[in-house]
């Protein structure tokens, strides 16, 4: 409690004198004002959280929360449950969606087990922080206790701490949890007060059931769990995930520790409006990705107020959608570091 | 005219078998079928157009084609025509858009002056190749000869195939050129047959008599030339550009020698689109980069079968989209290269 509690106290929004003086070098650089759009407005961020200028995120990792359903029992999805601790061992092989992405940044992938529920060994290349074998199921009773989410959320902003003293200067959040877009739609549904059906898709392959079924568990969950809306921590723990929790310390961790911090498709962004509730200024620090193919995907966006920008009909999720996003990074930060202005090029041309 | 037929008449479809077999493949990956969306799609392109199932784009180069618009005396533009000479000339030292954005996978940048107005000295690090000092008004008369059409093209296709001879494995085409959007709509008005002020946009800057003026002069230079919309290069002759014409033909040359081209925003889908016409099966090279802002880019993107990934908000040109396009593709090799099947995950967790 006394991290987390310590966390948000310290969060402070960006650098808004600096955001000043990247806008106004942005603007005299030798192209028409805002012509490199969303470019402009990363770079001005970056500047922003970094208190730099010229900012660099050449230090790229990404932090895939792993953790198991119990609402798995209800027939949500195809998917068998230990695929979770499969594909968590299979990280730190380097072989996994993620793990091919990230490698076109050179970017490190960190495997976390927060909630798998089997036994991860030691020396597996898996960091293991297991808050306990995988969430109950949420269409019974809360998904795990208040303690138990703040635990989650804790391991989250002590790994994106560790990383960061490691040396990383941005972050990216990943999850691997079969069943996780069940109480990711459910949180959605608790927050915006709507339908659930509005906000369930097919996830990584629904359930016999279809759709109607998994909305139907997810209403349920709702009903019998009752939690409230205004309180980000009641959601989570009633109707969450363990993973989801850990995301949301991560986002919490990289804004305490002024570094950006890219948030891939849905289930992310259900961890950074988690976030966002308990401490509204972490919005400074999240880079939003892809747009995710699940129906949610688009209104929890709108409710954080962001514009995914990579639109390439992806659904892995794994945090393969940030590590997708770091080149466009990359790019706004060339743009400041490289790109000169109109006075500057007159001066190269004269001689 | 020697080089376009011969161009044209030996450029081949792309490699079914190859394509086939990396959809396999990809179906095989430890993710979800079809989980990667753009990526996998992507990936099958480049190995059916390389016939290679593990390609790489590792040797980029983003080809710049510069010219002025005689359309420019109308008004349609507020930036000064002397613009285009003076980006032209600022590419080869690096501080451009399109270079900063490069820079993040090494892609080379190469300027082509195909119709600058002004003098282009010869040591400034532009190839020059010159068809004539900038088009004729549109709004008068033809923007050029058929003749001149054709050797615009046979530029694009010649430096094409010199950066493929120099190793180049992926090329993205970028443009410069004050007053291009006029062009670029007009053509898009003669395919589609729609009504100018549909596809007119604000371009980088557009001129004091707003969209309408830009509009209405669209609409007199098609009255005037009476282009043929069954005829691509009596289209671009008649209410073209150079620098377009140049970029239909390095789209031509990446085809012909099998080569993926990404194409940038509105300017160079125009350029695609007559590409398109002159040459259907070059579709299979084309890969498409970011979504303009331009009104027609979106119309000129859905007659081309193509869907955008980035959104942006951009709208420099130069090619700066195309090179924020690498990366992605990229990831889609990587994915090939570097990602297990579900098989080899299980071996490698077995030892």
């Amino acid at each position: 409690m006394q991290l987390l509690q310590n966390t948000l106290q310290n969060i402070q929004g960006a650098d808004m004198k600096t955001r000043e003086q990247a806008r106004k070098r942005i603007d005299a650089l030798c192209k028409p004002p805002g012509s490199l759009g969303k470019l402009e407005s990363i770079a001005v961020q970056l500047s922003g959280i970094t208190g730099q200028l010229y900012p660099l995120v050449d230090k790229k990792v990404i932090i895939v929360c792993a953790a198991d359903h119990g609402v798995c029992e209800e027939g949500v999805t195809t998917n068998p449950q230990d695929v979770t601790v499969f594909q968590t061992l299979n990280f730190p092989q380097g072989g996994t969606g993620v793990c091919a992405i990230a490698n076109i940044t050179n970017a490190k992938v960190v495997t976390v087990d927060v909630g798998v529920k089997e036994e991860i060994p030691h020396g597996a290349g898996v960091i293991i922080n297991k808050i306990k074998y995988g969430t109950d199921n949420i269409a019974k009773g809360p998904a795990m206790s208040k303690e138990e989410a703040i635990q989650a959320i804790e391991v989250g902003i002590h790994v994106a701490t560790e990383e960061i003293a490691k040396g990383a200067n941005v972050l990216g959040t990943g999850e691997m949890g079969i069943g996780n877009t069940t109480p990711s739609a459910a949180i959605l549904a608790v927050l915006t007060g709507c339908d659930p059906i509005e906000v369930t898709g097919f996830g990584a392959g629904v359930g016999n059931g279809g759709i109607a079924h998994k909305a139907a568990v997810i209403k349920k969950a709702i009903e019998v769990n009752q939690p409230d809306p205004q309180d980000g921590l009641d959601v989570l723990a009633k109707v969450g995930g363990l993973e989801i929790g850990a995301m949301t310390g991560i986002i919490l961790g990289a804004a305490v520790h002024r570094k950006p911090v890219v948030i891939d498709g849905f289930i992310s962004t259900i961890a950074a409006l988690i976030a966002y509730k308990l401490e509204p200024k972490v919005k400074d620090y999240i880079i939003p990705s892809h747009a995710s193919e699940e129906p949610g995907a688009k209104i929890a966006a709108a409710l954080l107020g962001i514009e995914p920008m990579l639109h390439m009909n992806m659904r892995l999720g794994e945090g393969s959608g940030a590590a997708l996003a770091f080149p466009i990074l990359d790019a706004a930060c060339s743009m400041m570091n490289n790109m000169v202005t109109l006075e500057e090029a007159m001066q190269l041309l004269a001689k």
